[in-house]
């Protein structure tokens, strides 16, 4: 209960945003106060665009991917190539790839990582539709871009030891220092790796 | 446009998040997410909430507070003191001093506090609804409860002018060095003032 705060309506609103990860009860109190001050076809606006989450939304068919139809936008996209098929962990994934403009192929998203501290094993993961359809369909290469972190490593190892008896091409997301980086504070992991898997330079900065 | 994103529904929630104050594009992503993992009810829950802000929250016809009825909790409390008004710059500023439990009076809430440079003038505040109180009601006592800034400050000295004739008793709340402060850290206004504005000390703390 909110002390002093004599809307209930006021109140529950506060409360369905302060239950949001990283909003506290003053920040709600912030955005519900900004929400108010909004005119009523607006604030509907809101409160549907948030409804519609409940009842519009489903998961492409294909890859996992969210989408307003049974098979998303991506995967209904023929001028993508299907034969490239990209592994990310979730939708967030997606898009930081797809901010990139470098990749122009589909993707699978896994819905997580093996993660046995909290339980996560294969079957909680998009990996046997990721088979049936690498089975099915004309794939030739599967890239691996999974968080570097130890869950991800044992999921993209789990991965290899699953399918690449399929005869496909499998290739993982390049490791090294990032853009921008400081060599003095580059973990030592990182650095060590960097040297042991430097690349023949020929001018041009890949 | 979300690049990568190929549902509208989705987009549309995270738009409508990203226009809150505070909250950028990656952080309206993890809330939409955040829901979305949420039961259908849940998420309707969260939506009608957001409406119900629209249509069911009136303003307290006495004091300005947010209110579900024409007239506040507050206000219609019988056991709170009508003889002591509180003024306060807005309603998040009745939740702060009722979380102290230290006020048993009304309150009135101007909407803003006089800024020349924000063009926010006396015709824009509750300021004529709070003379019309006093003269009406049998108001003792009016607390200004402004935030100790330039505005504040001009607005506290405007009600001074305007309301001193009507014979009542005006105070202003307590400034000082603040509990937990450290005197070398406190600037040299407040701790000046803290000094000319000195209290008799009995051995108890006030």
């Amino acid at each position: 209960m909110l002390k002093g705060q004599s809307s209930k309506v006021f109140e529950n609103a506060v409360n369905e945003f302060a239950s949001l990860p990283g909003i506290g009860k003053k920040t709600a109190i912030r955005l519900v106060l900004h929400i108010l001050k909004q005119n009523p076809k607006e604030i509907e606006q809101f409160g549907s665009a948030i409804i519609d989450l409940s009842s519009k939304i489903k998961h492409c068919k294909i890859c996992h991917n969210i989408s307003d139809e049974e098979i998303c936008s991506i995967c209904s996209d023929s001028s993508r190539d299907e034969s490239i098929i990209c592994v990310v962990e979730n939708i967030q994934d997606i898009i930081a790839i797809e901010n990139t403009q470098q990749f122009k192929g589909r993707y699978h998203v896994l819905g997580g990582i093996l993660s046995p501290m909290e339980g996560i094993g294969p079957a909680d993961l998009n990996i046997d539709s990721l088979e049936k359809r690498i089975r099915l369909n004309k794939t030739k290469e599967l890239i691996l871009a999974l968080s570097p972190t130890m869950e991800g490593d044992t999921t993209n190892f789990f991965l290899y030891k699953k399918l690449n008896k399929l005869g496909i091409k499998l290739s993982i997301i390049a490791r090294g220092i990032a853009f921008g980086d400081e060599l003095e504070y580059t973990d030592e992991i990182t650095l060590g790796r960097s040297i042991l898997n430097r690349k023949p330079f020929d001018g041009k900065i890949f």
